[in-house]
């Protein structure tokens, strides 16, 4: 993609009215655009990230059964009323409004109770389960105060799975595949380091097992206690719960990146969920819900790999692969051609951003550490005249000569060491 | 796919709170579920036809170098002030709430307003001109009846594309560069033949000129005249606006499946949204925004094709191209081999639907009728008796025995039929 094809601009200051890290560096590279406090717009390259993300989480999902669908913001305030989760004394975040005839309804903040109801419709039978379904849904929330960037937005887009079992076994057996699913999200998205499988409540396996996904990161809001050992980790309240002697375990600061419950029957049971099992007995469906906030993800990965410089992505989210920081002056310049052939002989194997902004030589390169684009193939006349090119792996910031002619294989070799 | 993986269940009964043919069939066929009136979440089925309309819109868009983002759906007051269009007693379609401390927000009805405003942070110079930009956005609308189905909702997906010119003829270059890829669009869902761009307002190319895509359906709200020598229709202010004698043109009942507006720089001067021209004088930007309902079209196309069977899909849109309707008794007979062999020669060249369920040879046959998916295989112990199997293109209901070892070649010319 050529550059001069995409509206973006960089600003040269923060803003002035973000306090989160995430929302200022992705406001300042042009990626996202403030809405509202807690509400924000992605531009063609905040998009592009969102939709990486996306992707991951869809290949993820569809790969333990789950069936994509999308269901309504729109939401029946009966549906809500049988878990008594309609009332704002239950439920403090709800955006509410009504029809012209006066009926009041929400704006979706989860889906469980509207999905349950629904599969009301297609489950009857033990035959008809189990069913995994998955959605990429914005989800609305009147948060009080909304001072996280995309950490925490009153509007952001999550991928919600629900799980269907006929027992408690089946259950497990999916909860847990779900566990390696999540750690395999986490991984391709650049977090698997540094993200821990935390137990939330309950340290065996009860029907009201929670786990949550934390990644050590410092501007997160929780406290776990890691296991290194045992690749575990534990938060405030369930290591009150199990006894185990926290001081025996690294402490550290996390953001939470996604969680996963199950609800054994009860919710089923409650909004009426029943199917026949083979012993011609009715029983409630057991429930599981799985979610990622792909939005806070995005903002997670900023908080922990940003730099002063901007912003630095991991190389299966980035909006791009490569950029190719263009330093020419006229566009029939060598500078300019030299350009041209590295982007022709690249793009089929990469994405690749080419900057063909006429632009001076520092602005392209603050865009460019700005971008975060992890590999950057800076393009000079005093490099050219001595038949070599710059690549800067902008997650080191190593920068390597590299031979004009040996352009395919470095890039290639640099390509495999990034995260 | 297997038929198996798919939690879908088909109804025999029409529902019976619904008037429009639309949503009857959809939710018969279990591609949409109701949430409530104007309001459906899209099933597994459902969302893969949703998701082809949309991939064939971006690939449209993507061609005219349309630049994809996504704005919020929350919306400020302020913004839509400038333009007079947050008083209810303006725009009477707005779904309000508000935030915790009071202030008032709107759900995004539209995205004229945000879109322009947000602009102000990209464009300051002509030489950031033009500015071709799209979104695919969940629309709220409050609407007062809502009996359409899928065709006019309270909640509902839009494609819509923003044009900022630096001038009237950059405009209406592109504003006609639009018409083409409209026309495009409308002939890849399969609906070009019936599709007319219909001068919506003034009779030649003036600032506030605006174009609708109507197609032929007796479903359809609008009348519109057709002059077919010249391929293209009139509605009916238009035609009272050009004094052309509708008595020679032919009267059709239409649905809108698209519009398609120039704003002037009315909008932009409104807004404040200036450049800096060559001239060195400060201008409004020319605005244009082409819009087209994703789940409208959906509808539209479920009402002009489908028949008392069920639906009908053209090829492009099907949520698989070909469904295998397996009639075997037991997972090990002839039957299911030999479907399961046709399935494994067919599957990395079309999405296949493989009915692998247990149930009756009507009832499959039934559902695949309702699926509406356009060429099916369907496999019987009779028919291989005979060394053949049965093809049925559903578009036109031809059937034809094909021998068992041409079913590659067979399957490749009726392909090449279908629209």
């Amino acid at each position: 993609m050529r550059h001069t094809n995409i509206f973006t601009k960089t600003r040269k200051e923060y803003p002035k009215d973000e306090l989160a890290k995430n929302a200022q560096i992705l406001i300042k590279a042009g990626f996202v655009h403030k809405e509202m406090a807690g509400v924000y717009a992605y531009m063609p390259f905040g998009i592009k990230v969102l939709e990486n993300i996306k992707k991951i989480a869809r290949s993820e999902m569809n790969n333990v059964s789950g069936q994509e669908m999308i269901m309504s913001s729109l939401q029946k305030k009966e549906t809500w009323e049988l878990t008594d989760r309609w009332a704002d004394a239950n439920v403090d975040i709800w955006f509410k409004s009504q029809l012209k005839n006066g009926t009041e309804i929400g704006f979706g903040w989860s889906h469980e109770e509207p999905i349950t109801e629904m599969m009301k419709s297609f489950i009857t039978s033990y035959k008809d389960l189990p069913i995994y379904t998955y959605q990429f849904q914005t989800k609305f929330r009147n948060e009080l105060r909304a001072k996280s960037g995309i950490m925490r937005g009153r509007e952001f887009v999550m991928k919600d799975l629900y799980s269907y079992s006929k027992n408690e076994e089946d259950h497990k057996t999916f909860y847990n595949k779900m566990i390696d699913a999540y750690k395999s999200f986490y991984e391709r998205v650049g977090l698997g380091k540094d993200t821990f499988v935390t137990v939330a409540s309950g340290g065996v396996f009860t029907k009201n097992i929670s786990h949550e996904f934390q990644t050590i990161c410092d501007a997160g809001e929780d406290v776990v206690y890691i296991d290194r050992e045992n690749n575990i980790a534990y938060n405030e309240e369930a290591i009150e719960d199990t006894g185990i002697d926290k001081n025996k375990l690294e402490q550290a600061k996390t953001a939470e990146v996604g969680n996963i419950f199950s609800f054994g029957s009860d919710k089923c049971e409650q909004m009426g969920l029943m199917f026949m099992d083979a012993d011609g007995i009715k029983k409630p469906v057991t429930l599981g819900s799985y979610g990622i906030g792909i939005t806070r993800v995005m903002g997670v990965i900023v908080e922990k790999y940003a730099d002063e410089k901007g912003l630095i992505w991991p190389k299966n989210i980035a909006p791009y692969h490569i950029e190719i920081v263009s330093l020419f002056k006229e566009k029939d310049d060598n500078v300019y051609e030299q350009s041209e052939k590295i982007y022709n002989l690249l793009k089929d194997k990469y994405e690749i951003l080419l900057d063909d902004r006429y632009a001076g030589a520092g602005s392209k390169m603050f865009d460019a550490d700005l971008y975060g684009i992890p590999l950057q193939i800076i393009v000079g006349d005093k490099s050219l005249a001595k038949g070599v090119v710059e690549m800067k792996n902008r997650q080191t910031e190593e920068v390597e000569e590299v031979d004009i002619n040996d352009v395919e294989s470095a890039v290639f070799d640099m390509y495999a060491k990034l995260f």
